[in-house]
């Protein structure tokens, strides 16, 4: 392999001459064999860096302390990396720096040496462009790190996981008003209860959801405070007066999200509260896509030894076994995503609480796991809705059968006969295998006509007016 | 002991004489032997019981379905649930059926008796005040049980949680006025960083406390939603049109406190988000404050061989070997809450995540969690305000002494003479064990005018202007 | 209230007059005033203390090193303690100082004050017997909590945790037996699987709780070590040589219990690993057991809408609004129970991992979740066997009719007739609603015969011999 | 892109022409879009199905039911997925159906894909090598995948994890060896406190590790059970009497690693709680590991306002902003990594609850857990070790001015004066800046000969003789 040399601080070093990295890069590659590439940094903080890299860039033009010339370079490399276009030059594992200092050099060297190549330079020149003087200006990776943490989390979050809850939500709504007019059982305790329709049921799934979102909207004001302009500890030491409001302006208007400069810099600095918070907003929602895939596969069960009331689509050969069988295999998906999603909040949260005076050094760790969560929820709740809910079927006969053979619908007669008669009703019947209208009268708690008159499931669905 | 005979639709059941529960109650107390009387349902459970019984009666007589002689005796000895004075006759564990019927029907019966009592009739008999035919009128465990949890959810953490942490903000606020001048080495990674004061490192605490009360506050219009109403499976049959909205508004004339029906009742019995979601805040909380409490004990070390920069009042004798011993013990109780409460907030997840079809049965243990937390986190937080952070002092002169002999107020350097020069400079100190001026001077980077000009700590404490 | 003049080494306290504690205990009270009396210091931890302190001096005697008179009166006064016979003079919560100092002074002072009264003397009156001199002799906090947790641990195990499964375990290999011969269809992914028997279902069940004694028994032989003779920092400074091993046997041969002195007492005070070692077992015992109540009350759901294949005992009337309805109350408590254990567990997790240096203050809140879930989990599993599955009953009409409908059967033929055939079986089946044989023989696969040979339920439970 | 036409029993399907996987495989990647490459199913996973469906061919081909023309093809392709040789042709990702059945689809097909190649076919022509009946032949996905989970668990911590956590051993202890002499004053609470050697410090650390190796282990026998055998339910339908305990001797001699077929294969489908209990011996070694990793960060804290007492390696420049600065950054990406493990854990615990009937679906979750974090421990235990660890130098001067001016030497006049005179001694010490010596004689409690005889650090670091 082709080898370069550049240099940090501690020296010389070789690196493979098709990359843009330099020394520090290079150095956290052999010191920290942790994982291999599937625990590199996550694209969304790669393209992270390269917004913020762009916006210091021009706030530095702006204020006079970077050369046009090189600063324009610098934009044109850091707008590379924001597209995406450079990722491979990012080799970097989550499992290094606490502080996410190696991927903030990794982002300087590659822009530096991409800058350098745009004016003509050779790679590894730094009298061109330093990454620590130059497209390092004023910041430190005690603030870059946590500011591409919340750019890179609020614009998943906003871009991908939002726009596929709100997808699911529909698709809720769309069965709720379809299943409107379906009287079904209703399950308490797993067990018989009164009924309801099933576009009811399916109403309580689409208000978790829409629910959910708000929580997650909930949590985006503090997301989108950005530390940049804190430096080292917090004072914003060699930074500009005013770089800090310019940066949140600049990376503002190039993603079109609503982030601002955090008015404490040393809370955002030494505490990563955000995250944690926004993470727990993902936890609840986990608890809520938990709840929704477990109900639809159980009322899925069967075909003919299970619930049965609704049918999901067939999407693939379901056992290497069984012929034939067909399994809710979206739901499991989205279960183990929300396993994922509770297992990877328990790690924000850990790493949240161990910070140690001006910085917590959790921060890739933690950067990692909203990310990972904030996808999988996405993604996942996409493939539920558009590779199951949306082809869910009623099975309407087999609804109706059970629901005629209830022992519930007795509670129909407590304003009528009083919780203690209705009991022995439904008691006698149970015992008996009767109906209930059989118990009813063999007790003679009621007539017929009464009994036909008050035991009537559509009369069961809402208040008594 | 003395016993009376109380029946329930399983039949009769001898009951102590001198309590008012019924046989609902001694059959849950014979059947869950989980734990003893540490496991009692919460305190605050019970009381909402006596807020809802109350508010419940109240608009049952005004619709007109509750003869008024009994809603008053109702109303009365539901206030007296309320007010905390039948505490006694709740000897239910959290452990019992997951809807948390059992304590439902445990609030009827105390209720009834007691009705029954002051209408001057004898305990059990139903025919006076019956307690699901009046006291639960209109009502299921099912919609009661999850208004209890809100209520009591909302009532700890806005009179209990939100006033102790304002308790602490504003001391960490005083300490961070008090501590405003007095300028101190920074510490990133643990290791030595630029300079900060002491008061810009105690505003990072405060802030953390203002945004978690802001964390807690957003979490509560979802809490303050009440499924009373939706009773057994959400519909509201057996309820009135207009109970729903007019219990819930009851309870917040009572409370004063913003409780609202829910607008969808189905999510209200099924899910437990909103508990999830509130759980989410405190684990947040606990998040934070866990970072304060280290930073405090950690900064108060030694008193000789630590950090020593802060010393913490002297409450009370540390060891019982080692004489003399003064233990940061607050910050010790407030850690091991925080720890509690994120293991709290895993069994409520848990527990949210596990709900079927038409209720979640996890109701009694979330609650207890939520309930839990909140106190604990109020009570540690009051405490360590109370007796550690309003008597924390700074030790100027060891602070003083620790600052100029940094190595890392070589930062200054760097917009002066670069970043690689810089590093030079601390390399040499740190390894000659010199200070950073004579390495400056030995290497050449800088005269001695210049380096007094550019090395000053009070000057390194902001963005350059 | 009546009180006398107690004293520390911070000054004088007035203590009430008819409690043993001392000053060091009531500054605990009143500098922690976190949660009340249902935090206080669990009573297992209370009673080791007696336990410990008994042997301590009965070693200390041995060695020459406390008067016997003294002596004789320590170990009676703390053999009160270990008979529980003196718990409420137990008054601190477990938010105390991390290391339980309070509480092994709690115990110090109590025991010191009952021998002086027992040698005659006057509460408080130290010179007879002192609580750090005599009580407390070669002992520090740091290494009579890690012991009492230790000892308080194994012990709530042995004698409560683990009888409590083995009962559990024979009540499910019971119903192996009994259930052996019904065959059943079998459910993977939710759905129609092929048969096997309930008695293999059930043999699953107790295979878990099998291996769960298994897994808690393999965690013992770390939590039987025993911290004491490490004194304040685990050299041991102050105590005798051979007082670790002495106290060690006294304790095993007290408890007929196999303690022994820990080989290495700085991981012994430093790091409570052994807690979340025997916390991992519970935590993979609630996991165990939270399927085994989950498939409990699926299987007996119903008693018309669910599966239906199993009745559960009815212990109680079910619901307040729906007469005769019983509800799988049982696996409820035990589910809710377990999702508590998975969370204390994360408590302990997060304790466990914040030790610093020589000691982990984490120590009362470690205690209190390792025996809260041991407790729990206990006790539950003793009501669930008792109240439930004791009494579980197979309905073997349902369950018959249920194995016929399959189309899980064709399963059968993969291996006369190739999957592809048989998935086309099964399919065509579904569709048209039809018996498997009939699909079978419209498609020609098979003769009759040969379908009546290969698709026989009762040969479908076994290897191919 | 090139394509061939797959067929199953869903229909006919393009797959990429240079890959061997089928239409069932191509399925899975049309619908569960989630995650994208980084979420693949891991590798060890992927080997271990080469493993076990060599062993399953050859298990055939001697029970004569597999043709061995076919079977000699099947073991030639396998042993290449064994080999990793053929991952690239493993695209589908964890999130699929919680069976793994689509990864156990995979594995068939690209086996018999490549086994058709072998036997100079054409890719797709089932006729020569059936991926269902042959290459599956015996076997169903619901055995074979838990099978994959266990071979792959128990080799990764055979093969990696084990080796590691000897080697961070062997370097602890070597430091505990180096560092023997070396007397330092002892922290409890972070607070000074009595000495001790830092080879004793060391110790704790070593003897950890050494228990988490133990606790690992421990774990291992219920992880070495195979479900092979048990087929689509655990009866072992289709399967030969005797394929079970062959294809886990195969397994065993194969991999060199003691494999034995379960007991109850129900359990072994329907429950994990043995990865669960494996997840939880890395949680407890991940909470060791914590522990160890902040010590030696704060213990090397500085270089001047730190502890100060080691010295760690100096592996890269340590800050982009402060020049010069060199941080603990192995202790970082160890501690990252022990949260991440614990994060895994719940996730690994939320799902091995969430099993139902006679499966559990949270297979391919519960299995990329485990492998996840013990591929992280072993890497980071590896590069702590080498990067760190092996490096570390005491600073002597450093240690031995801390320990002479520590207050905590007092602890050793207790024996003499008793605890009351000493605090006295140490209280007044503090309070004047003085030295105990000083302080002591000022009170008059001791004689200068008594107290230099008395107060020796080298004589309090063990019982007294």
């Amino acid at each position: 392999m082709s080898t370069r040399t550049e240099r940090d601080t501690f020296g010389p070093l070789e690196v493979p001459s098709d990359r843009y990295w330099g020394a520090q890069t290079q150095r956290s590659i052999q010191n920290f064999k942790i994982g291999g590439p599937a625990e590199r940094m996550p694209e969304p903080v790669v393209r992270a860096f390269g917004v913020l890299k762009r916006a210091a860039a021009r706030v530095n033009m702006q204020m006079g302390v970077l050369d046009r010339r090189q600063g324009e370079a610098i934009v044109s490399a850091a707008g590379e990396v924001a597209e995406g276009r450079l990722t491979d030059h990012f080799p970097l594992v989550v499992w290094q720096t606490g502080s996410g200092t190696q991927s903030n050099m990794n982002a300087n060297e590659v822009i530096a040496n991409r800058a350098i190549e745009i004016l003509g330079g050779e790679l590894g020149d730094k009298s061109l462009v330093h990454p620590n003087d130059h497209v390092n200006k004023g910041q430190s990776s005690n603030d870059t790190f946590p500011t591409v943490m919340h750019i890179a989390g609020v614009t998943e979050i906003e871009r991908r996981l939002l726009p596929a809850l709100a997808h699911l939500q529909s698709a809720l709504e769309a069965k709720q008003a379809e299943f409107a007019h379906i009287v079904k059982i209703g399950r308490t305790h797993t067990q018989d209860a009164t009924p309801l329709t099933l576009g009811q049921e399916f109403s309580g799934y689409a208000t978790q959801v829409a629910y959910g979102i708000e929580r997650v909207r909930s949590s985006l004001p503090r997301l989108a405070m950005l530390a940049q302009g804190g430096t080292a500890v917090g004072t914003g030491l060699n930074a500009r007066v005013g770089f800090a409001e310019a940066v949140a302006a600049a990376v503002a208007e190039d993603t079109g999200l609503p982030f601002v400069t955090a008015p404490n810099k040393f809370e955002a600095l030494a505490a990563h509260d955000a995250v944690v918070e926004a993470s727990g907003a993902l936890n609840t929602l986990a608890v809520s896509l938990m709840k929704i895939a477990n109900d639809v596969r159980f009322l899925g069960s069967g075909p003919r030894c299970g619930l049965g009331e609704l049918s999901l689509p067939e999407n693939e050969p379901g056992s290497s076994i069984m012929p034939g069988k067909v399994n809710p295999t979206q739901c499991e998906a989205l279960t183990m995503v929300c396993a994922q999603v509770m297992g990877n909040h328990v790690a924000v949260t850990v790493g949240g609480s161990n910070g140690h005076f001006e910085l917590n050094v959790f921060k890739p760790m933690m950067a990692r796991n909203l990310l990972h969560s904030a996808r999988l929820l996405a993604d996942a709740a996409r493939s539920f809705t558009d590779n199951c809910v949306g082809g869910i079927r009623a099975n309407e006969s087999r609804i109706a059968q059970l629901l005629h053979e209830s022992l519930m619908l007795v509670t129909a007669l407590n304003n009528h006969i009083g919780y203690d008669k209705a009991a022995a009703i439904a008691k006698k019947a149970h015992k008996d295998g009767s109906t209930l209208k059989q118990a009813a009268l063999a007790l003679g708690h009621c007539t017929e006509q009464e009994f036909d008159a008050w035991v009537r499931p559509e009369d069961m669905l809402a208040p008594t007016p």
